[in-house]
């Protein structure tokens, strides 16, 4: 961000005013755009169905200025929702996966459930207005790194190979999003959910033959 | 049905024909009701966003009749969701649920699976047309039945106890239509989803305290 600014400044100093007005307009534009994806957020979380309007309101911008950058409410709960996610990689991508699948399988879901739980209503929002498939695709890095430590816990042993590691993975996600469902409705405290999520997870994960 | 239609007729005899008309109305109207929503399930799993339109063209009526009976397409799906559900409870309360807690459940759960199965296109239209809450208040006499066992299974020593029994309802929902999701995108054959979902769900609810 800090280069992109930088560079038409630069411009500024070889002469033409209307480059820096240019630069002006897209450093406003940045800005916007950050204001309103982060409105989204809120305004999502105090109602699931919140309006454009509402989201433009919570922002403070015009719902011109709003239609600039996103033409539909779709398109907004998308933009959102990759800009979250990518958050969510940011943190995510630095756990320590090595070691014990079993401990890393639960660093993983803990911080996991930090970002399902922080998104959770933009999450509902985007399950109306977007495909399945396309949640998906915009969960596919998070979903790479599950699936690549249960493929390892299933070689290593510790994770149970009589299942597909996309069923163990579809499991993890619906648990995941039921944890954020009991938490919507106050019957878990978001602080324990992740135990609740390990404790449903890791016996079905690794359940010796005999308990099957 | 029979009798409803029996009634006017023998009202008919007694003289005024309007009656008889009025009689022919109502069976008409039951007619196109039954018709809508049998033409609502099909065209959703065609497409899960049918409009109106699609729905009557299915049901080969007329838009206007079909707004005669439901104003608005969330009413609509509503409608062939409760429909659907009580056909579900005809079957779903003759299953024996007494004996042993882990029978009863895979008995239950592969049931309810052939109704998640048949209604999975319809229930997914239902998540973006109505609310959670909505939806889940019509499950109530499945969820209720459920309940009831998971609780005798706890109380008896075959299901865990350390988890409320809120929170093995709420998982055993979400792996039946994660179950749903894998057989719609071709990963999971439907006759075999009740065995993957026991294999989940029955090593979760009854791990042994060490294997968790």
């Amino acid at each position: 961000m800090a280069t992109k600014n930088a560079q038409p400044t630069g411009g500024a100093r070889r002469g033409p005013a209307t480059v820096s007005r240019a630069a002006n307009q897209r450093a406003d534009a940045q800005r916007n755009r950050v204001k309103i994806l982060a409105a989204t957020v809120t305004a999502i979380r105090k109602n699931l169905d919140a309006s454009v309007a509402d989201i433009a309101a919570e922002a403070g911008v015009g719902r011109m200025t709003l239609y600039g950058h996103f033409q539909t409410r779709a398109e907004l709960i998308e933009a959102a929702l990759v800009d979250s996610l990518e958050r969510a990689e940011d943190v995510l991508s630095q756990i320590p996966l090595d070691g014990d699948p079993r401990a890393a399988f639960q660093r993983l879901i803990a911080s996991s459930w930090m970002f399902v739980d922080q998104s959770r209503a933009l999450l509902a929002a985007a399950q109306k207005e977007l495909s399945a498939a396309r949640i998906r695709e915009l969960h596919e890095k998070a979903e790479a790194r599950m699936r690549g430590l249960l493929l390892r816990g299933q070689r290593e042993g510790a994770f149970r190979a009589d299942l597909p590691v996309s069923w163990l993975l579809t499991t993890t996600h619906v648990v995941l999003n039921g944890a954020a469902e009991e938490v919507r409705t106050g019957r878990i405290d978001p602080d324990d959910a992740p135990w609740f999520i390990d404790a449903i997870l890791l016996p079905a994960f690794t359940a010796p033959p005999s308990a099957r």
